[in-house]
């Protein structure tokens, strides 16, 4: 059986850990399972590195950044590497390139174009352990690319998909998905299973672990993933492409509650009510590289309208000092407002498709708890609604309650 | 003019000397420079790498120690690179793999096979200062390579070589070549001028910079060198193969006093003085990696004698134990002694060629000072003589002034 594991930061900080990490794989092999290891820079490196860049230049080519932070990778790995062949487990290191990952040329966060991964087949037909930095490739430019932050997600993903392993295990220092935030809810729930689509839609609102990009690829190929704890090492959370049905009675519609405090409110005041307009203003804010996330514009009185949207609070200046600066004036509108004091709150569950109801239950205990609602957006299986960041968690802790998440 | 520059650990140790390397680079480009850049890893950070994998295992892979330790180079010309491009200079970083090293199998010490540098002619061509990661490559097995600790200067004059440079810098935390250790001798003179001959007994006997079999490939391809400061930026060594003939006469025959204390004498006491036991014995130490330096064997006395070498003391343990393991047995010897109190003291000039009775003032020297004399070894043009290791400074001191080094 195949398996590819993927460990990074905090499950491999020093050499203690790494030596622990080892001991997991050789217990693996021994249960015969042919493992392949994707690995992260080692605790806060990356973070490390970032920092001592910005404190070399101001002007910091995407190329350099990359061949800079991919290096952490490569000691992590060769660390892992080493400490496997000291307990008599052959294993070999294998950069982003060696292992075959091709990429674009989108330094930073580059995209994986395919894998060709001809040294990783052959070690596993030796008998050796695959160790693989994460999150890198070479460029069509034969340049080193990073993947991005997470990314070594999306290269366990992607290299169980292409060399067909049965699980995709990410390792990591919580021990599952859980309902809600444990440090918010006390009765939070770790979940057994979960869907893809419903996994996608709580790391998009605010649920850590693992990388949405990765999920999306594991939806994608229908790479089965376990996310667990690299410090417990107990079973975690299976990620399914839909619920096996005999178990259908007894799951909640709702399957869990997130949130996220990390966005900040803008709203374009006064804008004409015109085909076009939206589409001038968002397509201006995406060639600025602000990257909006959740979308309202309001019922329109008199030929105008508000159109509100919330972008991430580090972006919140760039995007109110780009509209002031002609934007605004471009698209009529009369002004603008920013908010960075506001949260999301979000109830995710499939059920919800065959279960009406659910948005209104939600508006009603929020609506109990005199908790205001600023913004409201909804997916198939995800309603959302900005209410102030004071009020988040507390309202994270009624919904959990009020949909039967506590027991 | 193409000049290849080489910069490392203390002259690269922090972001603020990065961006003065980088100001300094700018300078050059300024004055029309072509230059190459050779970068090694910041400060203690290979020092670093090795403490950590001593940590993780006992046993340590060569692949992936050089996988490990290629990534200080790595970071530390990504930085460069960054810096560079910071104050308006265009720069990219290479890998020893895009550099176009290629190398052999032979992990931790790799030597270069051939060096295709395309793509470092390709960014001179556009006016890119190339910043090339040392000491390091890729093997015939499309593994990382290391070329070992001071294998940047070894790429640098390579570097410097296959691209025709005119010159190869290399920057250090001293400003040049002197006539002696100045922390030993306080009338040390910096030389304006050394040949490679004299340079390369230097480096065999003590001088620490620069590495030594930089100064061989150098030889070899005749590349001009300048040993200079990073700190001081001042006029440094010139390394040349022989002397303009003019200043002949006043230089002095000794050019300068080196000494050694980091290695051990070994001595096999009474072995049948016989064909083939020098042999046995020197096989068998070069089969069990002990990196014998000098060899002296004594006058014998009715078919026996005593064979006396010197080893890095760090093997000196593991030398005896192999010795007294079975080797004494088998080439018929009594007994070994071992001495680690021992320090070796060289006078190394070109001039000694032509002027007999260099020897005898040296020995006569140390024995007007009453240090006793326990090995020697010679060369064309170099004496080194084994004293105790306590009076090996105070011969270095007499000695630089009575070859009349001290103005």
């Amino acid at each position: 059986m195949r398996v590819v594991q993927k460990f990074g930061g905090t499950s491999v900080a020093d050499p203690d850990r790494i030596r622990t990490v080892a001991d997991h794989v050789a217990r693996c092999k021994r249960r015969g399972q042919d493992v392949v290891l994707v690995i992260s820079a080692m605790g806060k490196e990356t973070d490390e590195l970032l920092r001592m860049a910005h404190e070399v230049a101001k002007d910091r080519p995407g190329r350099e950044m990359d061949m800079l932070i991919t290096a952490g990778e490569r000691k992590a790995c060769a660390l892992v590497a080493m400490a496997l062949s000291d307990i008599g487990v052959p294993a070999q290191s294998f950069t982003g390139s060696q292992a075959g990952f091709n990429t674009d040329t989108n330094h930073e966060n580059a995209k994986i174009l395919e894998i060709t991964p001809v040294r990783i087949e052959a070690a596993l037909d030796q008998g050796i352990v695959p160790v693989v930095a994460g999150s890198q490739g070479v460029s069509s430019e034969r340049d080193v690319t990073f993947l991005g932050r997470g990314g070594s997600d999306t290269t366990a993903v992607a290299l169980a998909q292409v060399l067909n392993a049965e699980m995709c295990e990410l390792y990591t220092d919580v021990s599952g998905v859980f309902s809600a935030d444990p440090r918010v809810v006390d009765s939070a729930q770790k979940m057994a299973e979960i869907t893809f689509d419903e996994l996608l839609e709580m790391t998009a609102t605010g649920c850590p672990k693992p990388a949405m990009r990765s999920v999306e690829v594991a939806h994608n190929y229908g790479v089965p993933l376990h996310i667990r704890s690299a410090f417990t090492w107990e079973s975690g959370t299976f990620v399914v492409r839909e619920y096996a049905e005999e178990n259908a009675v007894e799951r909640p519609i709702i399957r869990a509650v997130t949130h996220d405090l990390s966005e900040s409110k803008v709203t374009v005041v006064d804008v004409p009510d015109k085909p076009g307009v939206s589409a001038q203003l968002f397509r201006a804010l995406a060639d600025h590289s602000v990257n909006v996330d959740m979308i309202v514009q309001n019922v329109s009185e008199q030929g105008r309208t508000d159109i509100s949207f919330t972008v991430p609070t580090e972006d919140v200046t760039r995007t109110t000092t780009f509209l002031e600066g002609g934007l605004l004036a471009q698209i009529g509108a009369e002004r603008m407002t920013a908010d960075e004091a506001i949260g999301r709150v979000s109830v995710v569950g499939a059920g919800m498709k065959s279960n009406p109801g659910v948005a209104a239950t939600m508006f009603e205990t929020l609506a109990a708890n005199d908790i205001n609602i600023e913004m409201i957006s909804t997916s198939a299986i995800r309603i959302s609604c900005v209410v102030a960041a004071g009020r988040a968690e507390e309202a994270v802790q009624i919904l959990h309650s009020a949909f039967g998440l506590d027991d």
